[in-house]
């Protein structure tokens, strides 16, 4: 962005001209600038610092999406943020404020001080970890699939997939807070070494390395009590049968499938999901926000206490962007957590 | 069976000799005249009435089910039977009384009083609703399915699968009795209309004359609450990518995959599981047995007040077992509700 005295803002965004028929590709992203008018009461200007790339956004950008959760063609998208308050037309929303909006793929937006959120800044703690990793949707998410829809308890087994990720990563480490024995899945021979060596994982694979039937049968050869899901695909396919009786399985995302065609599940084994009684529960976070003080106060004695990482992977620049997308919508990419790109 | 004076017992029994690797072929079944020894003491002689007929009988006959759950080759098969106790050799269990035992698939069992349930008759009740239909397994996995696993409330629209069947044809009327909207599918144009002129249904369809998914959104345009499913298959298929937001299925059996190869779940729409927040759960009704006793209190009072019918279709005698079980895997069977064999 660049302000002058008191000038226009001008904001530099990415716009998505057509929603996608097929998968990502770089060309489908614009970057524009657009001149920002003044601030109307009960607006803000945002100056961003973060934003979350989140594999969700891909459906966000897909024709069949279709209807209001669909980005608009022409427009800058959308995606969770971080930034400070520059100018304020809103009372309650000082100069300074940390806010989290709706507002990202762009380096300064106005936003309606309804449509946001303040951030209280947590001692000690980074503010895209506070906002958008561990305190954010990434921590909710974990916390709300282990506690709510699986209830999670000591002494079972845990499979927790994509768990380099910015949300299994969450998940893996409040498994293993929770007394669980916990098994982790990631698409890199690395990214394992880390999630046992630093991430505290009882055991990790490589699926890419492995089937996930023959891993999962040589490292949790009794079964799975619970499995949070943040994948789908063939992962789901081989957990199922191998859920143990009253196993849970809480899908909170299927990033599989998310860019282009999408993989259909296939259970070959229906009979078991009776059998052992297995639940499979998918969930939105945003349901279950009567919730989120309990979490958030229990994530963050974590976090402070130094019992809880939140790894995350930082692209500089708004410029990145594209290379984010595409990195974070592919199996076996490099960044480890939650993938951010900082927009000034 | 034949008894003369203090004679020993006759038992006429079906017998599998080689658990199954494809298909059943009547062929399989044999039919053998075994000579019962005197009564040891904790055993009673019971001669038994009916004979339960249900889908997953097969799973026991299967090869791959193996372990505890296979029946053993080249004894007699069991099966849910109410019968009578002829003789006994057991304290608190009378000679007259009605008992449910799994020893069906033969004329006249010996049993262990461990091992065998008293019925207590219930007035205008027929024996076999009583023990095996409304007030048994059927009823209760129909009550425990709809009350405790898919938590349905009046307004709700619910779909049953195989509604025509012993369970759904009473997961039908449950869903009525309860105030939702009940949609009910069936194997031939007979069974839909009898669905909705007798049985109750708001509506109902043929899934061999209408693809399932073209059914349900002409009749449910705006999707399902809860989906009853007893059949698995193309139907569930169908199923999961209507249902509307917090969506429930109820998942206690999987029919259309039991005999031979089984057909794999293909789930395509994977991510509206999450969007919707839905949730598929396979029970098992044993696992439930803290709430028969208030199930079957609300089941005896409908059942005598007429408001709730056990529908049921009798075959004659214990040479139409092998039919009765061909009968009872076929998708388009002629049978109306319960399946059941006389056996005296």
């Amino acid at each position: 962005m660049s302000r002058t005295g008191a000038g226009p803002a001008v904001a530099r965004e990415w716009v998505l001209d057509r929603l996608l028929d097929g998968p990502l590709r770089p060309e489908d992203l614009r970057l524009r600038t657009t001149e920002l008018g003044p601030l109307q009461p009960g607006e803000v200007l945002v100056r961003n610092e973060f934003m979350s790339v989140d594999p969700a956004i891909r459906l966000r950008m897909d024709r069949r999406r279709g209807g209001s959760g669909a980005y608009p063609e022409g427009e800058p998208m959308g995606a969770k943020a971080v930034g400070v308050v520059l100018d304020s037309a809103a009372a309650g929303v000082p100069v300074g404020a940390r806010v989290v909006t709706f507002l990202g793929f762009r380096d300064v937006a106005v936003a309606r001080a309804d449509e946001l959120e303040q951030v209280d800044d947590v001692v000690g703690v980074h503010p895209a970890e506070n906002a958008l990793t561990a305190l954010g949707n990434p921590g909710l998410t974990a916390w709300v699939g282990l506690t709510l829809i699986a209830r999670l308890e000591a002494g079972e087994t845990l499979l927790v997939s994509s768990a380099a990720g910015g949300i299994g990563s969450l998940a893996l480490q409040i498994g293993r807070l929770r007394g669980a024995r916990v098994i982790g899945s990631a698409g890199t021979a690395d990214k394992v070494r880390w999630l046992t060596e630093e991430l505290g994982a009882d055991a990790a694979f490589d699926y890419h390395a492995e089937s996930p039937g023959a891993a999962l049968d040589r490292l949790a050869p009794e079964g799975l009590d619970v499995y949070f899901d943040n994948t789908g695909g063939p992962l789901l396919e081989a957990a199922v049968p191998r859920m143990r009786r009253r196993g849970r399985i809480a899908h909170c995302g299927s990033v599989s499938g998310y860019d282009g065609g999408g993989s259909p599940l296939r259970i070959d084994d229906v009979a078991r999901i009776v059998q052992n009684s297995v639940t499979l529960r998918g969930y939105l976070v945003d349901d279950h926000r009567d919730a989120w003080p309990r979490a958030l106060e229990e994530l963050r004695g974590w976090l402070t206490d130094g019992r809880l990482h939140a790894p995350h992977t930082i692209l500089e620049g708004l410029d990145s962007v594209p290379e984010a997308l595409s990195d974070v919508l592919r199996p076996a990419a490099a960044h480890r957590g939650k993938l951010l790109v900082r927009l000034n």
